[in-house]
């Protein structure tokens, strides 16, 4: 069995439809629900539930917590699921403190889970594959895309990833 | 061919996630797609956007307007999709103009079509059937639940309908 | 709480895909996992797994079955799910037995639950509603339709029940 | 834009539930409302629905057509939706008649599209991920998997792909 770690953050991915407050709210975990619609007969994932924010409310308390959890993962691939809005300064936090022997892969979604024309388990899908077969490195995997970190930026009005160079 | 009126005024059950503003706003109207996914073989449905409406913002000139569509369509059954939040005043102001000779049947979701979880599906399956099996009155339909309108409302807290008496 | 018995019978409804054999085939009950998709607050389903078969493999000794687990459960409204091509046949071999006091509704689909463009669970949905709102009877509901069973026939080229009469 | 090709020859992945035979045929094609279901904001998907077949229906004749569709697209990565019981004798044929200068993935599903727990939109969402960033070669890619064509077999017990080292 190969090996995956998946830190779980938070973001727009995770988010919850409350019928009470009618907003989508970080609340729950459901990403282990999604990975279970998956096929992956040869692959183990050791899934950390580390925290469910949304990532503008993200601060570097919590970015240090992110690499202490990935320092203690180095051993295997990892998938860090995350909001979107600062995926990437997460992803260049990481890049100054650790040089990783595996792919370190940040993944997240425009519309959460379970929701009509989601992307999140598309992402989640390439990411785990990413993951797999990508060169040792810290990358931004969504919508059919590869970026290593440092080049890489939000295009919010377009609800994607756009290379920054 | 039997006829059922559709008249769809907004509320939850229409609501769409922006991945722009990431919250859930009314902007199009999706009630088609979903009775699209329905087989109503001898059912013709004559489907009418009025408004997409939040309930809550809902005035007593918009209710005029759904009263007024009403009373050009009573000559077949109707089901009025609407925000739970004032659905119920929504039908007693029509319960006080008119007597209809079919049933209306009002209902709506707690959670927006197409979300994970979301009821809308059911809640407009129900009430097209309603509208057809039904006497003539004014109901609010969801959740297998019957309730006419002068004997119903929400409770909020478990995200449904009660009896009110 | 109200109660409604569910008699669970087979027939494509049930039907699951098999890769090994690259068939549908009935093989286990799925009909609660379905139910669970339902919001149902007040309302009690006993549900009874009485045999998983194709319809046109049920004998006279099955239909005897049926016709027992019903009259142990005379005393709420029935949904009987069953295949289609004799549903028609179990309901009068029923009605030639019992005259209810409750509705006695029997559904099913064309395509199996959990298939792209499934009827089942709209069949499902309303059947339940059928078996609250109807009058005491036994009847084929499906597609927005309800026919008393004495007065329907199945249409296989059009997928779909009408009027006999 | 980048660009990819994908041949559409059949298989499960693309059957389709008959509602008057009962059974799973290969009728139309489907890959293409699946793709759409895709964010692929960089991506043109060239897609060339070639034959709708059974896999263990192929013949070599049908290879063959396989092989001139392939050749006349060498100018870019290609995926091939193909059945699965012959998708290794076909990337087999492919490999002995061409050394193709991007990557050629062959993929397919266990379990057709728009089934519950169909494996397809997983399977394509990694095959056109794969496509991308594998180096030239030609790869059967299913379930999180990678393997080149000539080190692959199907275990059809247990509905998935494992090495034949």
């Amino acid at each position: 069995m190969r090996k995956i770690h998946l830190i779980a953050t938070g973001g727009t991915i995770e988010k919850i439809y409350s019928e009470q407050s009618g907003s989508v709210e970080n609340v729950e975990s459901k990403i282990e629900t999604y990975l279970g619609r998956l096929r992956l007969p040869d692959l183990e994932i050791d899934t950390t539930r580390l925290m469910n924010k949304d990532s503008l409310e993200m601060t570097d308390v919590d970015r240090e917590h992110v690499l202490e959890a990935v320092r203690e993962r180095l051993d295997a691939p990892i998938v860090i699921t995350h909001g979107t809005d600062t995926m990437v300064a997460t992803g260049l936090y990481l890049q100054r403190a650790i040089a990783p022997r595996f792919p370190i892969v940040l993944t997240g979604a425009m519309t959460p889970l379970g929701f009509e024309a989601s992307d999140g388990l598309q992402n989640l899908t390439e990411s785990l594959f990413a993951a797999h077969v990508l060169a040792p490195g810290i990358y931004v995997v969504m919508h059919n895309q590869v970026f290593p970190v440092d080049r890489v930026r939000k295009d919010k009005d377009r609800a994607r990833f756009v290379s920054s160079e």
